[in-house]
């Protein structure tokens, strides 16, 4: 019983806490805005799945954006959704001039000077088939896939993009981007943020809603992670560093957070993101309008689970939320 | 592009992804059902908060257990809940012989001569102010504290319990049980499962709603670990190991499976139990109800998740349900 | 030349090199605030050695604290300074009645309810010979040394104080204070941050000045450590650990960044405090003052670099100047 | 209070201490000196911001530097400053026949034969610009800078220098200037002293008037890393240990010794410079002015600390005065 | 064939191969001599085995001493040789008053006040047997062995010891010391130096003739290491850690260098001592005489090395022909 | 004094030592044989400073070599030494057909088809200047250097050799010369054993007498280690290992047993040679011959400590006598 393993002397005031608990704050800085944008620039579509959340339409999008920057947001993920462009077995307005990320870039960041501006890239919301990747007849094309992507990751860079996002889990698709970049003299201005542990999860139902981008045919677990496999983790993470990824990813969050120790303690030289996927969303707040708990509670509660995990910046749908708590002092 | 870094290769196949998820498969020992029980044996109460979790007198208990054990239940955890005793300052009703653990014990024991039997030891049901332990001037008395709780362990021990599981979080209680089982020569036949990282958490709401232990006035802060210390977690856990503890738990579950994978890394010698907690439970079961996702997806993505953290065994509401699916050969 | 170690594309924008400086940030409970407190309760001292910092009487240091603990202050600590009670061999006066600290602590505690309390133990303030220990022919005698100091500190905890932090660099008084307060059931509300490593510094001459402490004959060398000891460092954190301490110190500040490393990877699981002492204090307002630099620019340049080699605390005499800038939204 | 936790044993003797600060010894190969060059070989400039600190001409500087080589000074690190020479897009006096370095180098190899000479190489101090590398519309052009700047340190090698230290940040110089040297033979006669880790620093103020070299506009925080990034530093240090650097350095000093001792135990392989910059000296000279402490007592502490963290080689302006104390048996 | 692979670059240049030999340095409190003294106060005696090595009486070891103290020796070990004073089963003239090392032990401290001394510890040269322990019917006793030699150590500090190092292997010295040395108020003015990894070596033969210590039968090694055990090094070096000591020794040196480094390795914290024993000694002298290497070169190389392998301190025979050659300014 | 650490019940028993000593066992494969060669078949000379070695003509050898191979020898190390014919700036004869090693080959491996033959791979005993590499104006010429010897570890490989051994420390060697075999189709028949770890030492003074192989002028400090630098050691074990090498080596031998230990930690899955050096074979001779110590005694232990320290394999010119012991039993 020596006085080595008595605890609550380090605990018994509220300042002692946070002095306990390091390294856990949430800044600015440690949290990215996730938005859809459509076709038609004056448009703000519900997703009946994911209450309170929207797609915009770009003019409806800096409405929307404008009293958050104000506040403090720091930094947004941009998905592009199609309804009108066609879509077809190669995704061709990913990158095309239509597509309303690439029409919205130059206009953002001209509108918010200070806003760091990431793309998530795939082809999933562009193709025919759903799938992230070129299909052939015995499945995905990985080099014809990377090719496509990495010509996506350039043209988003071109018009402005601070950071793109791969999300697709092919292999090696940060080495064809970073390359496709090298050779165009674009590397400098530019992060690629990797979704580097992206599992094949059950938490990602809204998000296909939010973002149609469903498969029409099989699923995604030939090149998503198996939700089970430390192993196969780890190997991504490494893959995405050795292939010069500036920043790595865990998604989903909350169920993931073992995951996040394993790749922070792997690999303590490169800033972790987490995405709190649409399905936690859901449950948090479903939870919450049924009584089982505090919003607040619960979702600084889980905040904090993702910093001391070694999470450096979250991704949330919950982001204005947190925003509005920051600015009254909480949090 | 080395190979090494391609992925696909490795997870293209359903069996390769499950040879890929090393140690995540569910079998029955790896769950333990938390039950109930009050002092009218013939009474089955709902619990608002918690759709289908009820609180059982010793004969209702038996009957719902029955078909349980016979579909593979291997363990259960029990809570004794009063309403007719009284409450005092000192519990004296957690181990009175009116007690309902202590008389379902032996007939237990009989029932069920397989079932390994765990009782959570604490005195917040059985006193006056809610507390997990003696109340002074100044706060609670730890040494009072952990003898009266060493005390109960015991009496647990004498009427069957293979597992005694303190939940008070009171410095060196291990160290107090274990010399308390030794001194009456009843250590050789009880594992002491140490709720040692207990975190003062937003998740136990509907919880203390079962217990009906809900402190009168004051939190648990001073004795319950802050949600973002990952330091005093680990040395909790050491506290504990260093005082005798047979195995270890995390408490809540889904928001720590880093400090799961933290305590497993530092002990991978001592059996890791986790709890998946009432705010868990209503936040899957609310979610799903609401269409965000399908509640077998989640719930098994989530029990895989929690195993691959490093979890031996979880502590689960849901059991009956697993059970259930297990006996389909699902999961 | 692979993309992997191409680095710009890491830290061309603000926020990216914000998202890449990790848990550096500085919030309020980072900083603790040293204050000197003086018999003359209405007294306010010029420290010529220290511009811009004082020592006060009571009545002179609750104006001073109020406004700053309305922008944010969460801790001081608390260094009793006498010119009119007497000095004696075992420093009576550190623990009499009279003594400032012992009279300010109930009446601080409760103007300032919310205010984390820290005291700094030792004997040399008070003892006519100015060493921190009890002098015998052949030097200090350890034995009774720290149970003069255990018992300072233990009057400390009874009047208030929230921590005692010890400074004298004795063997085994953490030992003897822990075992002190849990002999008199004080422990659990009061930590103890040791002043783990202290080195024999030249850079605290104008403390010396400002604490009257400066010893009469000899120096501390053989009871703080050599500034070139790495080895006597890391031994000293773990003599404190393995004695209970709750928190740990190294001490000065700039100059053992490498110790603070080398302490938070032996020990993760405690805060880890840092010391910027008056050489430092001096040494950049002279700095600045000649025009060397921009105070500002360099000052939080030196905190971010102590977050960055593992401090969760600052105790520092720019406390007032950086809530100020705080208060501003800066830092 | 085990033995083993009682220190003042081995710290009691002068000594003692000695044997315990172990590897900090301060010899003349630790040392190596800055030294500023103009073009007008007899004239000797005062640096205002930086007492007893001056731009020397080469005639002028022979004369310093002898009786320094006298008294055992191994190693200089040559700046080229010029006034006369016109500075244009590109730098093209760094490598003219009238750069006062290339003038100088094979004179000074002539005169002190075995003296080791390092020289600075970078383009701030002969580009209009002043930034480290060439400007085109959309910020530095990095391919084309390394081109320029391996020609320089080639010129540099060809005229004698036995270590070229590029100071540019400029990703993969250090692969660009190993490649040119292999290309022409002369890689086995020159050591490449990598600025590995260079962090944007207020430290630098008086320097840039020394070597006027300030930026016309923008700043250098899109190459020189932040701060507070610890993973950036070890990315920085690792990717130079890649493309083949000889030596690392870590500059500024005394704020970064965490990082000295990150990188040296990364990489204990290659030998650790550390740069004691102008705002460190300007800092101890003025706070010893002030009267703050001794001037002997702080910088020998300062020197003992880098070596301490892991130094094996510091740079200082301060080398006259240390080698003059070292001529006298201190240090 | 990267240029991270090629290493004349840094190694061409004399200073280039300073900087890359990192903390190999001699200076004056990297050396320790041994020296034997005799009860007769006016004797120097030869040791044939030992060319340039003399038994000394006191008198003529102050003369001895006295130059070299003057030109920096900083630290003698004194072994106590008996001829005339009868040896017998306990030792008994190993502490008596006659002693001539406690005779001599309060003269040194007068006539040499700065110079460090530390006396070997061990019964066999005091013992009619010849062994470093009591002998009983079935061999040592070790609880008696290691009462006696604590007694001898109270001594030797008792009368001005600064070290005392126990040469005798048995288990638990360490800590039988420090116990009486803690009891009788005396640890904090005494360093235990624990000759912690001492092997059966027979390198040992000439010493035994120094200091006429050969066992009478049997020999040291159910005490003394096997030569090939890394496995008791390692456990031995820990032992004497756990007990207390300050300052660890490898005995034989220059066959053990790879010890030296296990065990500097795992005990960073621990100054490191080396005996280079007799054998090396003669080796190095014999093979030097018949003309195969040059002795400056050859030894230079092996104290070089043994720095290298981490040894902070040498224990030497050769210590005046090194004192010499520093005040030579060579070395 | 916990039981732990008590050793002596690890020692008391021979054979207790012997299993606590492990791996150190000396077997025949333990050993190798380094041998002279010279150009008159017929001839046996003698070399001064290394008593019972001798250089021999292939006759001679033939003869020296068969009793040693019939009682255990299992591998030699071949060194061509000429006096007749001439040695030019490129070492023509290393590679000539009437090089003394390549006429050998072909008829050790009909003689002794078991045996394992490892040649030497240098230009120092071929060319007129003495240095290992091919000299131009400005020093060696590293990649005209590692062609030639390239090409004379082909020719050797072509004539039977199944081990070649550069002994040169150019840089890239190894890639030279495992590209060359690889081009010749020859690497699979041919191990190639890096002098990887060879320092720049004192103990080779007779060898040189022995191969005739003195630089005319300058020395090898340019290419060959400094023994001071742990680092350059560790980077060049690297290097060969990045380059192809089957197998390890370090040398000298007594004086480098650290550095044995870190690259066999560094590189545990390479086997690890040690060259016992002509200055070792001296001083233990030298030694004994004077009656410091027993050769068998000395010589075992010194065999016993490179095992110990990660030694695979001991080339010796002890050999001979070392397999006359083996035979015997002994050893
Ligand atoms: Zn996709
Ligand atoms: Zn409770
Ligand atoms: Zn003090
Ligand atoms: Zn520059
Ligand atoms: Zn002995
Ligand atoms: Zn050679």
């Amino acid at each position: 019983m020596s006085a080595k393993n008595k605890l609550h002397s380090s605990q018994f005031h509220p300042i002692l806490r946070k002095i306990n608990e390091q390294n856990v704050d949430i800044s600015f800085h440690n949290i990215m805005y996730p938005v859809f944008i459509v076709e038609d620039d004056n448009q703000q579509q519900v997703i009946p799945s994911m209450p309170s959340v929207y797609r915009f339409g770009l003019n409806k999008l800096i409405d929307h954006l404008t009293p958050l920057v104000e506040i403090g947001l720091k930094s947004i993920l941009m998905f592009g959704v199609i309804d009108i462009l066609p879509k077809d077995e190669i995704g061709t307005n990913a990158d095309s001039n239509k597509n309303p990320v690439i029409r919205a870039l130059p206009i953002l960041r001209q509108k918010f000077p200070d806003l760091l501006i990431a793309c998530d890239v795939c082809l999933c919301p562009y193709t025919s088939h759903g799938h992230c990747g070129i299909i052939e007849e015995d499945g995905i094309n990985n080099e014809k896939s990377i090719e496509r992507i990495a010509n996506i990751a350039l043209e988003y860079v071109r018009h402005g993009a601070h950071i793109v996002a791969p999300s697709d889990m092919m292999d090696n698709r940060i080495f064809a981007i970073k390359n496709k970049l090298i050779q165009n003299g674009m590397e400098k201005r530019c992060s690629v943020l990797s979704y580097s542990v992206k599992f094949a999860s059950g938490f990602y139902g809204p998000f296909r809603d939010a973002a149609k981008s469903t498969p029409q045919q099989g699923d995604r677990k030939g090149y998503q992670l198996p939700p089970g496999s430390r192993g196969l983790a780890i190997r991504a993470a490494r893959r995405d560093v050795d292939e010069g990824a500036d920043m790595l990813m865990v998604k989903p969050g909350i169920a993931y957070l073992d995951i996040v120790r394993d790749v922070k303690n792997e690999f303590p030289e490169y800033p972790m993101f987490i995405y709190q996927v649409s399905g936690e969303y859901a449950m948090i707040l479903h939870g919450a309008k049924a009584g089982a708990f505090d919003i607040k509670n619960i979702l600084s509660e889980t905040l904090i689970s993702m910093r001391r995990a070694g999470v450096d910046c979250i991704i949330t749908y919950f982001a204005p939320t947190i925003l509005e708590w920051m600015k009254d002092g909480h949090l």
